[in-house]
């Protein structure tokens, strides 16, 4: 959930310099007409690591913004006032009246986290907090709230040295505390629990923005266009009094500093070095596959990818390795009627494997938030809760001892055009390039989007994506069984 | 959550058998036009007591409907080649298509509730599985499937008669396994436990139905007619793909059998008997708000009643007891302008009491569910999700140490006429009565419903509605102090 916010995203000054007044003015636009027409309160979360820029935007928000409309509210030790009454009496006397914004620190999830990190609560404990949450923010958009979840990130790395960027700067070492520094060391567990608080409460009508620390640019740039976008939409759809927005992309209006622009599409493999890594990992997977931990588990791999990336190359090398009556390979075309029947899940639950079985999907459940997002096939209210019941989906697949595997198999724009019109010359592989494969290349920057939203809401520890560079064939078919045998040998590694 | 389904409804051959030709024919038909606009499915999930009837209901069911239409599920031991699998895999295979109706026996609700009796689950574990099965039921709902659930009921002592009674008939005695009779002695925890599930998984989308089983003719006739108003209101909503019916009350359709209609109104106190008890009761509640005890409880009361039922003079006598300092009376009329900034609970919250300290709320957030459905005020929408809402917002009171006594003063339309009356003619009350009271008078049955909706769902053991008969005034006053002592004490005995 956090890889797109450990590239290293950066904005260089001038570029915010020339995006900076127009923003301001457009929030503080937003920010006026809010106040008119007070149909709705706004609720910002601000949560994260550490030293990634939780203050300092904020400070910045209230800066472009008008902060006579702006409460900003931090929950620390409890007061003895809160202390005798319920433990969410503390939100509800902060709560921002409708037309106005407020901004809250050390909230409900500030809260479990920290318990969870420092022991206090367990998992079973951690989820009942997570489903509390739930509901309140429920209710809040029930009665006319909009809601932005921030959770500011860096990587270990990245923290260590912002951390002691901060203590040698004098203006700011006030604000290392001990603490603080002890929590660099459970940096591990708060992005594990993180983790799972995200995974859980990431819901249509109140998302998770995972924004990437590092760069006060892009960072300051990123929070504010997401809420502009966000408060803009909610404006605009007066035919229902409660704002249900968030169905802009998370990471579109930053173009060239997205998670597939981080990837070098150039790495390749020669031929003899092919030959031998391939054979070399598909005799890894077959041992795999007959190993008896193996009855513990199922393999259950995805395979998404540009049109023309080679899927079928690559899980053709996959099932090479395999024993036929040990794996199924499941291609997802439009849905039969009996499918159309049911919710969009039930065609895969269907296929399923039992323990010790292998099922590749070839194209698969995350349809939903490609295709049918991209082409309209679905509304936006129906692709945007398919990212919940999809980690809820594959949760419980992990949880029945599933090893999940997800390749997006990605190619630049030129050499998607090579191989289609190298398929258009060659008779037998005519019937792979249709009308539709060029139609979709059109909307290559709408597809863009939707990749990147979807692997930032749907990467998990517990099933995560891998990005497959696949401009050559070759690299990308050797990266899929390695992923899968690392996959393998790290959950056996576990049992 | 279950009172209502203990006061022993019946329904007589002759009115059974004149109702039921008309209601067969109405729900033959909704099954035809489910079927023919094969818009969306539905699931009647059939939990409860053992021997309250759900067998015998589903039978009848198939035997009213096309049967061809219905599949019915019953989920015992998993086999081998689900349990290969995760848990929920058995539900999908099972989903009836849309256009038809599938009627689930032993579903999730019960293996959760069969763990958590048997001990296997923990609370935490227990709130988990709730959570997943209202996560699949959203999931549905959003799909479009139209869920009904039914718990049936049986108080103790009912179960008892009724599973002699089956064992005694060589017809059914093969339905009674030892588990069976074993149930009988958990029947106390399986009903606390139930109460949990019930009110944490009863929501707007997908609520809980409680019918008490006891009676044949009772328990058929209404099932048959919730699932009847449930379906044609889903047929007939065609601007939605997604059905959210449930707007209809869960009582009316049976009048004269409602738990309004199960109290006995004319009990009454002498003059002599009244002074002694209130004082008695009086001096105990003041005793117990000195208790050292106290300190770890706070105690909210909620007077809710029909226009002239005597709350104010109930009030009054418990307040009579106090110290002006440890108690606070809130009256709930229209919201001010600030409060209608706020979600509509934030009015109350304001006003929870701190450990120690007691506040009477005089009407409250019933409000959403009574005067606000009736008038319109709220849309069906908003008043259905506030059962749920409310539930949760209690719980937090209780698990803050708050003790939650809640009293519905009822008192029949001969009694109210009077008292109108009776207070136009006294100068000094005549402020008490005003138009709006008579055009509430118009609306008695819409308040009925309301009020028995309210309590079925909103009754449970950690805020328990209190009915109180108040035609009489002593009768009543005493009936009050007294359940708020008893509550008190009761929850002193646990710590």
């Amino acid at each position: 959930m956090f890889e797109s916010a450990e590239i290293g995203r950066t904005i260089d000054k001038e570029t915010f310099d020339d995006a900076e007044p127009a923003l301001r003015e457009a929030l503080l636009e937003a920010q006026y007409e809010l106040q008119q027409q007070k149909r709705f309160a706004v609720i910002i979360l601000i949560n994260g690591i550490e030293g990634a820029g939780k203050g300092e935007t904020v400070k910045l928000l209230n800066e472009w913004m008008d902060p006579r409309l702006i409460e900003v509210s931090t929950f620390d030790q409890p007061t003895d006032e809160e202390l005798a009454r319920p433990p969410a009496w503390r939100y509800w006397r902060q709560l921002p009246a409708k037309g106005r914004i407020g901004i809250m620190f050390g909230n409900w999830y500030s809260q479990m986290l920290q318990a969870r990190v420092h022991g206090r609560l367990k998992n079973a404990a951690l989820d009942q907090a997570i489903d509390s949450a739930e509901s309140l923010e429920r209710m809040l958009c029930d009665e006319g709230t909009l809601i932005f979840k921030f959770w500011f990130h860096l990587s270990k790395d990245q923290m260590d040295v912002r951390l002691k960027t901060l203590q040698d700067d004098p203006l700011h070492s006030w604000r290392i505390s001990p603490l603080d520094w002890l929590q660099s060391k459970t940096y591990d567990k708060f992005v594990r629990y993180g983790e799972r608080v995200l995974r859980r409460s990431s819901r249509d009508y109140a998302p998770w923005y995972v924004v990437e620390g590092v760069d006060e640019n892009y960072r300051n740039l990123t929070v504010g266009r997401i809420l502009l976008e966000g408060l803009q939409a909610a404006l605009k759809s007066k035919d229902r009094p409660v704002p249900q927005p968030h169905a802009a992309p998370l990471t579109s209006s930053l173009e060239g500093n997205g998670l597939l622009d981080s990837l070098d599409l150039s790495q390749a493999l020669e031929k003899e070095d092919y030959k031998e890594q391939l054979a070399v990992e598909q005799a890894r997977l077959s041992g795999l596959m007959r190993n008896k931990k193996m009855r513990k588990h199922s393999l259950v791999a995805v395979f998404e990818g540009n049109d023309a990336a080679g899927k079928g190359g690559a899980i053709r090398r996959v099932a090479a390795a395999l024993d036929p009556r040990q794996y199924r390979i499941v291609p997802i075309a439009a849905p039969t009627d009996e499918e159309l029947a049911q919710p969009y899940l039930w065609r895969f639950w269907r296929h399923i494997p039992a323990r010790g079985k292998f099922t590749v999907f070839d194209r698969s459940w995350y349809g939903r938030v490609l295709v049918e997002r991209v082409e309209g096939y679905a509304s936006p209210a129906d692709w945007l809760r398919a990212y919940g019941e999809i980690n809820d989906f594959e949760e419980q697949l992990v949880e029945a001892g599933a090893v999940v595997v997800k390749f997006w198999l990605a190619i630049d724009q030129g050499t998607q055009l090579e191989r289609f019109k190298a398929r258009e010359k060659i008779p037998f592989k005519r019937f792979k390039i249709t009308e539709d494969d060029w139609r979709n290349r059109e909307k290559w920057p709408q597809y863009r989007d939707a990749v990147e939203d979807m692997v930032d809401r749907t990467s998990t520890s517990i099933a995560p994506w891998t990005l497959v560079e696949a401009n050559n064939k070759h690299f990308a078919r050797v990266k899929v069984i390695r992923t899968i045998n690392d996959a393998l040998e790290a959950a056996f590694a576990k049992d």
